[in-house]
């Protein structure tokens, strides 16, 4: 029961094995704390050489701190940020955004989870107006939060348009590798290339145990960050098994492997219900997040037997992340009971 | 040189193996994310049996995170929080407690790191008046950052005093376990039942990866605290790998296991350095700390071969930490370095 | 040119004289500074004598920090304040709620400035849920940043459904005494009466110089209230010129001469332009503001001679604020400007 | 009663005649609110007359505001501002500066209010270690809080520290006028000319209503202050009463007289007691302000008839301040009452 499986979160799954022996293989005798170990400097290094040398990449423990603490360091706090109504930093992060960083977060309502110049426009008006937050981020989820993925044209545009206006281009890629891979383009690609500043770089929802990278791809953006990081209370003592972690995932194309794995599943799982005439899949299945709407009551029979969250109670919309562990199996079992279960509602 | 052993810190040491395993074990299949899963259920379960039913237990990830959520729990931004001056959240937290909680730190000079009533009293003015903050919070270390321990008695007395003004007591107990072995006594006995209200409970720096716990010895003083964790970036997506950390830890004695064998190379190097005529020792050694002047020369030569940090530049005090790997043999040869060092610089 | 008259906004007018001789007349000796004063007992005496005796009620400077500070007693920072989209909380503060009291501000969009259930509803859910900002407070303004008014019947609605809902009703009351004299209603009636449990009470768009009243009308909602004043910088120390004009206020009626005047301009100036063929007027004029979309080129050329403000770039909508010394000369003299302009702008 | 006099003070008093007439005399038609008025610019530019063209000076209503948002505009969170322990913004600000810039405040015990090297010296460690808060402001008062007066080669010496170590010199200029008098020095002279980078320049305890200036003395220390003011809820919108007071209060050398006037009240108040057995007279007299231990009994029956403060309830030392209006009687009368208590008291 305790290990029921399903399509809750992505951070349901556990270790991927390689990163766990990392971390094991890390466990040996002392180590200076807090970051200045050789673990960290080969760490950072490989992102270096994926990202470019010129950049500033600092750990942390999870996504919401890489968030916060990257757009803090970014703004003042009479700064506005622009993101999607839809993304976790306006919706999940319980406010931490405005609490620590004092800036004001501008929702654009939003479709398919992308921001579009219509809606950020929308938000571009008091500039140079005391009275006024002056908007200073514009924010991305990539993949969003809804399983679709910003195409390298969409992003020069919006990117393009931040830049114009002197703001600064922030990209929560809790899970970009999965973007990644849909585009079938290197991280530097979709990230720098495109015009973002300031990386969340996630790794947990795509085989590791913790850990995110914040990445500055100017480095006079936050000189200052080792401060932010330490008074943001994410600063790591034994910060090796952070390091080891990335090392190992961005190792041997791992990485890649468990996005390209999540993505296919996502895929898979589209196509087994797309014809059931009860499922209406309501977003492109773009990463490795399918969202439908079935009916309501076949909701708690599923969830007995899988975990999955629903995303609108309203309309009935639920939300099936797959992930680096999710198999063809599970896939099977969870799309024969639904279908049992869409029969036997018919049938009564 | 990687592996360079030391006395720099007790979190420079890496993770005890039956610490490891139970990571290790519990990377099995899904887990409902963010705490509703078994394995932190058990842990926090093994921490009522330690503490008392009638708590409330919070994972984070780092001790600064405990102290400063903690503190915030309890407190409104027009508080004051009484601490000693070389207290870790004064001196080591990068002004996270002001910053996060609002509050303002007044800091007593203290000799051993303990506070005392006289030092405390000073603080006590003002009360009721708004122009100045209000003394909510007490906030004492155990074991303390000089490695000392205060007793049951002085624990009453200023916990007294405490709750006679109104004030919460809260401890710092990142080396908790140091001191529970020093006072031959159980959690319960040197916490809760000498009037602590809330308790950073520590396991890093004796032998966890990462990972502390926030005990609320009343319900009633955080009745909200999941969102103040969550808010504070505190919240573990895969938390089962911190809870499964704490299960191995409080279990088969691990904890005391650690702590003890860490007290006790203490004593072993206190008692090999005591009676070198260049090296006083400047602090009761009580935990796993020992705290000595020695020739400002030698540190640096120490320090080729051994981490460890200077405490006081100007009076050239260094500290030596032991961590529950410390061996007989670490000892004997920084010792043997030691001797040989301030001969040479004798005979110069 | 300096003393230039117009319609930008109510606080473009000076003070009223009876305000001025109340000021005058607190000149007189010392008198204990922070606010233990007669003049200060006076006006609270007044004000209860308004709004009830079991309240609580401060003097603060000015609209935003009575906004701020009465949102930041009643909230933790995790909570949520729901608030129409024109609100000058969220449009023109500068994001000082967000970041003193650390909550977020969910907007809701609204043609008229007010805020109805549908658009709550849509903020009302993730109840419970750590991840999410908790929904704490409903905050309207009355009578709105759009010149119009909540009906009781309005007010009520969305005060019990804030009130079921565990919800606090904050009301910024800038222009209170504008809606209480379209609604020919007392004070208290369109206050606590209807569900108010905070109240901004404004004064200086309204004939005084400076300061802002904050009401509870709950005395357990912020015991602890004079510290929030103090820590958030709005204790004055000579009080009693604050008091001295709040109790000129509320005598003689001055309060609703002043009101019912600028309301009966309000009503003037919209009869004069709203048979206009090029005006049209886009709220419901009932308070002291008229809100017209005219031809973009006749802006700048009546702004020459009249001060005012653009509250639509896009739509070419304009804000016409009356104050209580607007006379109807002004209105007059605008009309015919206006009239010129717009028959220039033909012939051309 | 309520006018009882006294030496509680210096905001006790009232407003000076001068500059009520000013206030007066602005009350005239309408006026572009929240500064962009040609009070206001003129009021600037008295004051850049004073201290330099090449500065920015922002008016808001209170010290505390001047000192918390001057601080904040300088500062990041991880910064610690070094102050005496007597400093009004350790000991009265209710935290508001630790709340609102985020700072850790490093408080230096002071025998007479100033500070010194020595002092200094003791928080300047851990310079470039993030886990400490990074020295970033030496704030000063002058006149200090205990009355006393900094000589312009004290100001050099620490300021010259300040900056050598690549800090920001910030001074609360509460009674700056007192101290001026003293050194018998423009304002100018005692401030920029001795290092000072930011000023509270303050008016309310020398003769005004409300209403202080920050002066930043390069204008490259906050470009963006204007925002940092309005989101700090300082931003007044009938602003030109504020302007009009520092116009007068800096015309006529109004600001002298009064300070002048306050100061030789002072010493007529030292003279007068000084040779009283019973009355130790503590800190030299060199502003506005009386320090004197005197016998615990006579307190109350003098508090009876006269406004004054207990300073150290320990020692029995009261506070007596003279402001612009204390008369040579107000002085006969309580030195009469003060020697007729002490016979009293010697005679039971």
């Amino acid at each position: 029961m305790k290990n029921k499986r399903g399509f809750a979160s992505d951070n349901n799954a556990g270790v991927h094995p390689d990163i766990l022996n990392a971390i094991i293989g890390a466990n040996k005798g002392h180590t200076i704390a807090y970051g200045d170990d050789e673990y960290t400097r080969r760490a950072v290094k490989i992102i270096k050489n994926l990202l470019g040398d010129d950049i500033d990449v600092y750990f942390v423990f999870i996504g919401t701190a890489a968030n916060v603490l990257g757009l803090t360091a970014v703004t003042r706090s009479y700064n506005s940020i622009i993101c999607a109504e839809s993304s976790h930093m306006h919706q999940d992060e319980c406010g931490a955004p405005e609490n620590y960083s004092g800036c004001k977060l501008l929702s654009v309502p939003t479709e398919n989870g992308k921001l579009y110049l219509d809606g950020i426009k929308h938000h571009m008006y008091g500039i140079d107006f005391e009275h006024h937050s002056q908007p200073k981020v514009l924010s991305v989820t990539q993949a969003t939060e809804m399983g679709t993925v910003y195409s390298k044209e969409e992003m020069d545009e919006i990117a393009g348009f931040a830049h114009d206006n002197g703001m600064i281009v922030h990209m929560d890629g809790a899970r970009i590798a999965n973007a990644a891979i849909t585009m079938n383009s290197g991280l530097r690609e979709i990230t720098r290339d495109v015009g973002v500043d300031v990386l969340s770089f996630g790794g947990t929802k795509n085989g590791m145990m913790y850990g995110e990278a914040i990445v500055f791809f100017r480095k006079d953006l936050a000189p200052d960050f080792k401060y932010i990081r330490k008074q943001g209370m994410q600063l790591a003592s034994k910060m090796r098994f952070i390091a080891a972690q990335f090392e190992a995932y961005l190792s041997n194309d791992l990485w890649m492997k468990n996005a390209s794995h999540a993505n296919e599943m996502a895929q898979l799982l589209a196509a087994e219900v797309e014809n059931i005439p009860e499922v209406k899949i309501t977003q492109n299945v773009e990463a490795n997040g399918v969202f439908a709407i079935i009916p309501k009551e076949s909701i708690p029979v599923l969830q007995e037997k899988f975990f999955f969250y629903v995303w609108n109670e309203e309309t009935s919309e639920v939300r099936w992340m797959t992930s680096y562990d999710t198999t063809p199996e599970d896939i099977a079992r969870f799309v024969q009971l639904l279908k049992k279960t869409l029969r036997q509602k018919k049938d009564t």
